[in-house]
Parts: structure tokens; sequence; C-alpha cells
């Protein structure tokens, strides 16, 4: 019998997806983190965890095999855990790779992980870490890929669901072979692994380029774990390139070494002044009362504020996706460091990709205040339709440049059909497009900030315009058409002339975003 | 007998600071929000938010006079509403502004004041709101002005402090007017009025301009109110620009509205799927839940949760300026909308006041991802000091092109002063600076990101130093000095090469940042 398993995709957005990830009667709502939760020594207790609202667990095979076997063998991996929902289990690859080889293969690795009851098990495998030569992480890789063919040949009927384990590290070309391997021998669910030493390091925009990797090479569809990857500002980060799921002990070490987590970083409680948190552990703690707790409690107590926090970042990354708001949650996010901003940068060159998941219609203004903002995927896709909506029935152009403050939505009529002019106003990305558009997401459903705003000058916009035969092209800086006629009047005063409303036109529909 | 009051600054970054404020026997530690009470129809109680740990309340004197006024003779303010911290009172200013002119006179509404007890009193003013002509603008700052300075004449000695209106809205010369009128009056307190039809409207660089036009005509160690800012997308802008204390009914009018705030922005709880919060209200209350409550209910629970969201806004003010990061939380909070972004760049031009707050040395590394952290006060007062710097002593220099992984804090003693050549290394800002300030903040305290890091190539730096008088400038590209010998070796490699630690001499001690 094998355990069935099914991953349903609701809401998306980037690459990043809201579904539900089905494992026999169990089910997960992604994106998700599983919380680490230590075999023998676990600080917080899985019944809180669970009360907390996760669903989702990851242990450690490794650890249950050399110090509880004989217990989880009669009892089963939920019950001696004390958790009823979906428990996933690390293949000891990890423990390879701090500890050396050991002296297990992939066979005791996988009939232990099935005969215990693991709702999600990864084959044995070995992460090329970080840093790596070229051989060592070919070889992490091949030994990796040959543990996961020969697991699923022998265990596919298991009552687990097998994770493929993608390795390569840094070396994308070796994170290719790995996951189109992977998704050849039939595994439906892959594990990127690696991320931790190359988070430890910064690198963050090698973190998007190893995720953007293992994307290009398996289905849309295919769900993607992120080993180890726990930190409060690189979540929405990973989300947005289709990572759905997360393992991280960070809450826990973190909590040790007495790092308390914010949205904004994480900070030492050493050195804090005050508690910028209302999470139920803050609420009812002082400061003071927290640097003064025995060592195990303090770390309680921080490791479940630590849980709250990265719980919210999850809440926060769906929502974002729901209301089609992810890039500019993970662009708020990448202001928290430098090395996160060079991975912003990394993943604005992919637009390419991240047009897939990315609603052709959104509900909410595209927001435009950076220069990595003008390779947003909804820019992307509108360029590439805009392409074809181009074409001259007239002689003449008429240039609206004030795209800024076009009155859209107030049934103002444009210019009839049957005009000697075609009208064109001006994106400051898109350039000049065709004022019937004016209704369609995004060429007037854009708030830019007054440095990107002026990126496109009227006159560059008419030499685009004289490129597709326009006789003339005429150019209305200061007016605008009304109703019915074809008269340029000069009705609107242009901005920031006087102390007036702004672009009226496009903001207040915003009103509500901020 | 007249209130004591004295404001005592702790720390400081920018020109946000922490500090006390004390009236009479009571204290508030500041940045604060004060909440805006009903007298008549207050939701949330005021014991409840007494216990959310709100110090200071802001209530409306001509309500109370209106409604409630044999009551509030007879109890005291303190008594009547329940409170027994700092009651602030406004004049009644905004009702005259939305219903027109009231029949009170500066001597009713300050007299009344004074009489119910409250702690904090402002001035009988006349907002002057937006949009304003130029005329009614000055009409509503010499109005203001009037009453403030015969307030002061008669009533300075009654037992409340008095807060002097600041008026003009966006026509700084009338703001600027306002604020030295009212330090020359006497009074120690001043209340910056009309931002909230200005942050109505998005006009958040405008309301930069208003405060900096305040803050510029007054006393550094003068405390400051912003009237109605309370959202949690401006808080720490108008902190950073050394507003100290605010009030506001944004908590309950959002809550009516069905408005939930976040730390990035305020969400409708209509077109919610998920609560990304883990407040006392959120973590009881489902979405369901919260929308299914009556309407009473409802309000109550959203305004209580956009409560301790404004707190933990405040709270993070707080702790950055602890710890020497507004100008990074702000940045942060700039990416939420593109009128955001304008007003960080607008703040950006203002680097000459910030230094005044903004430490000479800080703990924690200088942090540059954008175009408007090259305006950091800290770079600001770093290229004044430079300036008297940079003196030769040699006839050659050697320019070390490698900033970035200069490798400082390993013991290496730099070129020895009786060499033949002056040793400079480049800074991606400052230019060339002599190597001996490798140690001195913020020289390579910094983290740049890849897209600002290489902003000043070596031969520009080179031509900067031939300008010193230099017969020759020596680039070292790839090499670096070594010990104490003046040999040139190619030690480092180039950063990129290889999947390698980058720049390990910097970036490591900013690991407890991230």
């Amino acid at each position: 019998m094998s355990l069935s398993f099914s991953f349903e995709v609701k809401d998306t957005d980037l690459l990043g997806r809201v579904g539900v990830l089905r494992v026999g009667d169990k089910t997960l709502e992604t994106p998700c983190l599983l919380p680490v939760i230590h075999p023998v020594n676990q600080i917080v207790p899985t019944h809180k965890l669970k009360e907390m609202g996760f669903r989702g667990l990851m242990t450690n095979s490794y650890i249950i095999l050399s110090r509880r076997k004989e217990e989880v063998y009669r009892r089963g991996i939920h019950n001696m855990l004390g958790f009823d929902g979906i428990m996933m289990t690390d293949s000891g690859g990890y423990q390879v790779l701090e500890y050396g080889n050991l002296e297990v293969g992939y066979r005791e690795i996988a009939s232990f992980q099935a005969s215990i009851g693991s709702d999600l098990a990864v084959t044995l495998d070995r992460p090329t870490g970080y840093p790596q030569s070229r051989r060592a992480a070919e070889d992490s890789v091949e030994y990796s890929l040959k543990n996961a063919r020969a697991t699923m040949r022998e265990y596919r009927d298991s009552d687990t669901v097998w994770m493929g384990p993608v390795q390569g590290g840094l070396y994308v070309d070796l994170v290719t072979r790995s996951a189109v391997t992977l998704c050849k021998t039939g595994f439906e669910f892959l594990a990127l692994g690696s991320p931790v030493q190359v988070m430890e390091n910064y690198m963050f925009a090698e973190l998007v380029k190893m995720i953007v990797a293992t994307r290009k090479s398996v289905p849309y569809s295919l769900p993607l774990h992120l080993f180890g990857a726990g930190h409060p500002l690189t979540m929405a980060l990973a989300v947005s390139l289709g990572c759905d799921t997360f393992d991280s002990a960070s809450y826990i070490l973190f909590a040790r070494n007495g790092r308390y987590m914010t949205h904004a970083g994480v900070l030492r409680l050493d050195a804090m002044k005050y508690l910028p948190c209302s999470c139920p552990v803050c609420v009812k703690t002082s400061l003071k009362d927290l640097r003064e707790a025995d060592s195990r409690e303090r770390t309680k107590l921080i490791a479940t504020h630590n849980l709250y926090m990265l719980k919210e970042e999850i809440e926060a990354c769906k929502e974002a996706i729901a209301e089609g708001r992810l890039w500019d949650l993970v662009e708020e996010k990448s202001t928290a460091h430098p090395r996160l901003h060079d991975a912003f940068v990394e993943l604005s060159r992919h637009s390419g990709i991240l047009v897939e998941g990315t609603p052709l219609l959104k509900d909410k203004g595209l927001m435009l205040r950076s220069v990595q903002d003008l390779e947003r995927p909804e820019l992307a896709s509108a360029k590439r339709r805009l392409g074809s909506m181009m074409s001259r029935s007239s002689s003449g152009a008429i240039l609206d440049s004030l795209w800024d403050s076009v009155p859209t939505g107030k049934g103002r009529r444009l210019v009839g059909s049957r005009s000697s002019f075609d009208t064109y106003r001006i994106h400051p990305v898109l350039g000049p497009y065709p004022a019937e558009l004016d209704f369609i997401y995004p060429f007037t459903q854009v708030v830019a900030a007054d440095d990107i705003e002026g990126r496109m000058s009227a006159k560059d916009a008419a030499l685009r315009l004289m490129k597709l035969g326009y006789k003339s092209v005429k150019i209305l800086p200061e007016g605008a058409m009304e109703n019915t006629s074809n008269k340029v009047r000069s009705k609107r005063t242009r901005r920031g002339a006087s102390p007036s409303l702004r672009s009226s036109s496009v903001r207040p529909r915003l009103l509500r975003h901020l």
C-alpha cells in the first residue's frame, strides 16, 4: 500500500502559491513551516506546537534510530512524539555532513522511516554543503541520486511519501541535474538541500539562483521543500520563488543563543532595551523577566516567541499571495540587508519565469518605487501583450503625456475611433500605449514614485510612435482631451504647482492598501 | 501654581530620540502614542488601554464641555474617564475645522482645561487643514498664535502644561513663523497640526517638509507632538524627524471601517483570508469569528488589535533608536508605497540636520543598498571629518582598491609611516581615505549591496588623490600590502571568482544584525 499524495494550488503570485498538500488523510496548507523537533530533548512541547497552529513537524530519523529505536518500533513516531499531524523525517544526511560517513545505507534508513510511520520521508542523501569543490559536489549529487533511485525502486509502495533530495549547492548545473533526474525517477515532492551554510554566509543571491534552477527543472505543479530555511527575512523570498514547505530548527537554535526574531531581523536579547512584540510570550513577560529567567525557561520563551514570528511571516506570505502583493512583500524584506537587496536584484532578473504564477489581473494598483520594480512580472506580461496592440490606424497620433493624472473611472469618453488621430498615453515603464488600454490592468493602475515617474520623456515616447509610421505626433503636455470633443484644453494643473491633490484618479483606490 | 515639566533625552538617532517627558509627578517614555478616547462613547475601555501599557491618553475638551460639563467639574477628568496617567486635551480646534467656528473663545477653553485637570492642554487653535488657500492658512496661523499668546499671558501659572499649536499646513514659511513665535512666547512643548488631511492624500513628502520646518525652528531639546498621526507606516518616519508624541483615533476609526493594521499596511478585513498576527486578539479569535462578531464587538476587537500594532511600531522605533538603526527602519517602511518612497527621498535631502542626533560611533555596520543610503547622516559627518584628514605626507600614494575585502581586525600592520608612500583605500561613497582610518567608524564598517559597491572606480579615486598634489598614485587592484613589508603581493582572490566567502572582514560582525 502506498500513501496517497496530492498538491492543490489555490492562489498564486510570482512563483509563490497557497496550496493544500494532502498526505493520506492529513492536510497541510502551504506555504508552511515544519518546526524541527528533537526526538530526545524537545524544549517546546509538541502539544504546544499543535496549539500554535503547526500541522506538520520535522524530526531526524537518524537520532531516533540511534537513541529511541525500540520505543519507536513499538509506539510509532506519532504516538512517541505526541503529535498526530504530518511528520516528516530527514534521512540523516545532515549527520553524514556533520560527522562524516555513518554506517547506515539507504535500505536501513528507508525501511526504518517507513516502519515507524513517517508521513514524509527523505531518501538518504549527502548534502553538498558550502564551501565545496566541484568534484565533491558532483559526488554528493551522484550519491544522493543513487540512493534516491534505489529507494524508489525498492520502497515505492511503502506507506510513506518519498521526497527527493536536490543537491549540488552553488553549482546550478548540478542542481538542475538533481532535480531533473529525481522527477524522472518518479518523485512527486522534491526537497532542495544545502541552503543553511549558503544563508549563514549571507549569499542570498546564490540562494535565489539555486531555487530558480530547481524550479526551472520541474513542473510548476510539483511542490518543493527548502531544507533548513527558517529565517524571518528570507521566508517571503523563498516563497516567491516557489518553495512550498520549510523545516527549521532556527527558532530553538537562535533562542539558545539569546537571539530574538523580529520582522526586521534578529536581535540579541542582551542588547535589547524594548520588546517590539505582542505575542503571547511578550505580552506576559517583560524584557527583564525574560533576561532573568533560568536558561532552559528563557530558551523556551524565546523559542516560542520565535515560532510566533515565523508563523506570522508565513501567514503574511499567504495573505500577500491572496492579495497579489507578494513582490512588494519581498521588496520590503529585502531592505533589511544589502545582501538581501542583492538577492532581490537577482530575483528581478527572472521575471520571465515569475510571470507563470502572476495573475494577469489584480485588484490593487502596481507600485513602482525602485529600478527593480521596472522588472515586475506584471509589466513583463503587459509588455508582451502591448506589442500586438500597437497598431496604427491613422496617420497622426496624439500623445497625452500626463499619464499620471488621467481621470479614469469617471466615465470620461476617449476620442472617438473615427478621429483622424490615434491617441496614446505614456506609461513610465511601458512607454506609449493606446489610450483605449486605460482601463486594462496595469496601464493606469500604477502608482509610481517621483523618481520613477518621469523615466520616459514625451519626446522619447513620440520617437517610438514615429517608428510605427506616424507622420505626426502631437504632444499634449499640459492639456487633455475632453469628453467627446477633439478640442485640446488645458484643464489639468501641473502636479506640484500648488498644494493640490495629485493624480486623484489612481491613488484613492489605493487608500485601502496603505 | 504651575505644573512642573521636563523632557530628558536618553538615546538619539537621526532626529529621533528616546526620552522621558515629566508632567508633574507623571512620566511618559517617548516616542509614544496617546490613543484618542471618546468622552462619551469609548469602545476600548481606559483600564484596558492602561493594561496594554499606554501611559497617556488624549481626549477632546470640546466634547466634554458640551456633553459632560458638570460631571467633569465635579469629578475631574482623570476620575471621570477612569485613567490616572497623563491626560492631554485638544482645544476643540478640530471641531472648529469640521463644523465651522464655534462659540467658544480661548479663555473658556483654557480655563475649562485647567479646571478639569488636563495634564497637557492645547491652546485654542484653528487647524490650517488641506487643501487651503494661502490667505486662509495665514489667518489660521494668526488666529492660533493670538490665542496662544493670550492663553500664555493669562493662564501660564495654571495647573496644566500648555502646548503651542503649530499651524500653516503645507506653507512651510508659515509653519516656521508659527514655531518660532510659539517658542518665543514661552511654550516648552509644541504640537504640529494639520497632518491628517495631508496624510490622507498620501502627501508624505510634504509631511516631511512640514516637520523639518518645525524642527529647524525650535531647539533640539524641545519635545514635539504630531497631531493625528497614528498610521503604522508613518510612525518611524515622523519619529526619525524628531516627533516625540502622537495622538490618534486611527485605531478606532479604522476598526469601524473594518480596516486591520499590519506592519506592512492596512488591510480590509472583508478581503482578508489570513490573520498574520499573534497579538492577544488574533491568537484567540479566528478570522471567521472576527468577521461574524456583532458590529460593536468586531470594532472593539479590531481596534484592540490595531492598538497592539501601533504599540509594536513605537517599541520598534525605540529599539531602532537605541541600536542606531532608525534610518534602516524608515527605509524599510518606505517600501510600502511609492509616496512613502518619495518621503524617504525627501528625508534623505536633510542629512544636514539629521546628523544632529546621529551618534558618531555605532556598534553596527552601515548598510548601503539604495541611492538614498548614500546620503546617510553617518556618511555626511564622516565626509566632513575626512576633509581635514586628507593630508599628503609623501610624494607618492598607494591606492588599495579592494576596500571590500580589507582584512581588518586581524592585527595586520599598515605600511610604516616612514614609507615613501601614503596609503589609501576606496570607500564606495566617501572615495579615497587614508588607510589608517580602517578602524574608525564608518570607513570599513560598511556593508554595501553589489549595485552600490562599485560606485567609485579606482581611476576616479586616483584622480582625486592627484589633486592633493601626489606625483604618482599606484593602484593595487588585486594585491595587498603584507604585514611590515612594502612588497605588493597578490594574495587575495577576486570576489565572485569561485564560491568562496566574500569580504569575511566586514560581514561576520553583521551576522547578529540580520
